[in-house]
């Protein structure tokens, strides 16, 4: 019988505000950081999982402390057991009610827990020699089921719903698993448009997308609409008409300014407005939606629970669910939203970027296309091309598309050498800042 | 000048699950804890300001780490310029872009801003000799206005309006206040029903409190509905039908689930029912009050920010606002939502107990009293009689009333002695354990 030994959490930050990358109206100088966690067990195939939640700096530290705070439900546990029983196990650690005191299921302890769940899931399919995606898209649909906690979910999906889902979709599995192993998945990119670039840096940027295959990239607006307008007209006319163009707001507008500001918007035509108010006002999305029309509203990169997800779909406050792999309450919480997104037929396209997002996001997306939803219609997984060197198993895009990753896990795994040469405050990069 | 010179936090925990006190369907044996901080200056006075996060155990150290956190935020600053602008503080440390990632405005980070947040305001009182809530009172329409961040609530409440309800009630606040420090404030108690206690104990304390002078009791329900029905019905012959009984489910149901339960609850003529589902679940919380009606539907303990509670509100979800002390971003996200509850006419009634919870909320309460609804009608504070011994300036209940606290601050501030023994997990009643 193999145990858990360790849980051994990490301080990794990128000093990313020193160049502006990751710039937005909400967010002008974030250093992409990780609060990192492997978990060890004393079995001979020496094997670990590894996991993160993704923040932008400060308070990583607090983050770091959740981590080692879900220690002692981990260490000395049976490995075979935790791990034949990931639901059983999530509903453990989200649902123990002291530690749900302080969200419950949402903030730092909640990312914590999907930190610790992603790893195990993780150290699972390492176990499987499979990529995450393929292991979960081999999974019945009662063992995926098993996985969900339906907990105030059962007046939007049921368990039977789901499985019903999960059933209708097992025809032509082994065929979208060749297929995505082939082309691979739609990708969108966010490269060209952060706040702090120039104009000049722009246009490079939007016309290289282009040229690399992209049908859709992403501007970040809110800062100012006069910029705005200049430039998504920059943007538009160095794309073109047939190149889609989403713009993000990240959560700076009142409901009023919203409506406004995208009535200045529109004439460029733009795929989506993503995160155009706060993240928990379901009912100010839904207001916003209608008002807009016919102009999509994406959200979910910060929207907290599947609880959130259910009201956002319930309202029709959301034409794009973007799930987040760092969070909710990790490969679990996300079938529950991937399972809520079809039952309301709205496409799942996952927010990534920041440090590792792109790396285990599209294994949940990739799942979706196998099992769940079957198509990659109007679905594109976000692309940023930031710090992808540090990972083992790295995202790659080609042609405007995800590769299907090969290699077993969830692809969180980061190089030893890019971890001691970030940890803060004492690795190299930080020293003397 | 003078400049603040520390952010102390202090991990301590009551070992209260030893006795069952605090015992609900959720939380079957919490150990009563606060996250606290201390922040000192190099004043000539001497005055300490004193907060806490409440937490029910395991997690408290992780609220503690977000505390010290918030240290470099204040440490070195001028305390007049921080203390006559809690408003700006309060919208520096919440907006704050790479602390703000962690919820936005929700679960560990935001609570500990709150923490930090309710201890300067403590010290602003102290400094001013005057309780929290005349402190709060007296303040002008305006000024109180400068205190709240309106943002995400202008399609509910704009400034405009919260200054045009503060005005209305500016006639007559001497008076309030005079009426309160003579006849104090309603409260209603939890005491008798925990889940944990035997109906012997439920009967007891049940008439205790009628003999006490309370006319409302609140009994927990949510584990068995044989077992609520049964002890409903023993709560309901112990003190006659003309005491109103409360019913508090914690987060147990599903919305049908808690349909069903109330319908059986219902012959026994419940007050209202607190807490039937998620409290995220703003769609959930409209939709049970829409089917159980005429019972009344409250909610707030666990609600993360403004914005959960304008939606509350907006969606007719609720019937009482439950606002807590120490879950959202101070007496500066308080203030929004007393504001909030104010515009939409449903009275205010306190969550209580736990650590400190008492002490520091009827100040809350009673400056909603004075200088925003001007009355008491259908509004009372929770009030649990555990741990009060602790406090320098403890809440006082007599017959069936809060007796307004005339000791400067906020009265969180807690005895050293009480302090040292209960800190975690170095304090001798943690010894050995």
């Amino acid at each position: 019988m193999a145990t858990f030994v360790s849980l051994a959490p990490t301080d990794v930050r990128f000093p990313t505000s020193r160049e502006l990358d990751g710039s937005d109206a909400m967010n002008p100088e974030p250093d992409y950081s990780a609060a990192y966690v492997v978990v060890s067990t004393d079995a001979d195939d020496g094997l670990e999982g590894h996991g993160f939640t993704f923040t932008t700096g400060r308070g990583n530290d607090v983050q770091t402390a959740a981590l080692t705070s879900i220690g002692p439900w981990l260490i000395g546990r049976d490995v075979d057991e935790v791990l034949n029983d990931l639901g059983a196990f999530g509903r453990e650690l989200t649902g123990d009610a002291q530690l749900r005191w302080l969200g419950p299921e949402k903030g730092v302890i909640h990312m914590a827990c999907g930190a610790v769940l992603n790893a195990l899931w993780d150290l699972r399919a390492k176990r499987a020699g499979l990529p995450l995606w393929q292991l979960l898209a081999r999974m019945t649909p009662e063992e995926l089921c098993d996985v969900i906690d339906f907990t105030y979910l059962t007046d939007a999906l049921t368990r039977e719903e789901a499985l019903a889902i999960l059933r209708g979709a097992q025809a032509g599995r082994a065929e979208r698993e060749a297929e995505l192993l082939i082309k691979g998945y739609p990708a969108y990119t966010t490269t060209p448009g952060w706040l702090g670039y120039s104009d000049e840096k722009l246009v490079r940027l939007s016309k290289e997308a282009v040229a690399d295959g992209f049908d859709l990239i992403k501007l970040k607006v809110g800062a100012s609409v006069d910029e705005d307008v200049r430039r998504m007209r920059i943007a538009r006319e160095a794309v073109g008409p047939d190149i889609a163009i989403a713009v993000d707001a990240n959560q700076r507008w009142e409901v009023d300014q919203a409506v406004e500001w995208m009535s200045q918007l529109a004439p460029f035509n733009p795929r989506w407005i993503e995160e155009p108010t706060s993240p928990d006002d379901i009912l100010g999305h839904a207001e916003i939606r209608a008002r807009i029309a016919p102009i999509a509203v994406a959200t979910g990169e910060h929207a907290h629970n599947r609880v959130m997800f259910k009201q956002l779909l319930k309202a029709q406050a959301i034409d794009v669910v973007q799930i987040d792999a760092s969070r909710v309450g990790g490969v679990n919480e996300n079938l529950a939203i991937i399972l809520l997104a079809a039952k309301f037929g709205v496409p799942v396209c996952p927010h990534a970027g920041g440090v590792g997002l792109c790396e285990v996001v599209r294994h949940l997306a990739m799942f979706d296309f196998v099992a769940v939803s079957g198509s990659t219609d109007q679905r594109y997984i976000e692309f940023v091309d930031h710090l992808h060197e540090h990972f083992y198993d790295p995202a790659l895009v080609d042609h405007g598309r995800y590769i299907a990753p090969t290699m077993p896990g969830s692809s969180a795994q980061m190089r030893p050498q890019s971890i001691a040469d970030h940890t803060f405050p004492g690795g190299p990069v930080w020293a003397g800042v």
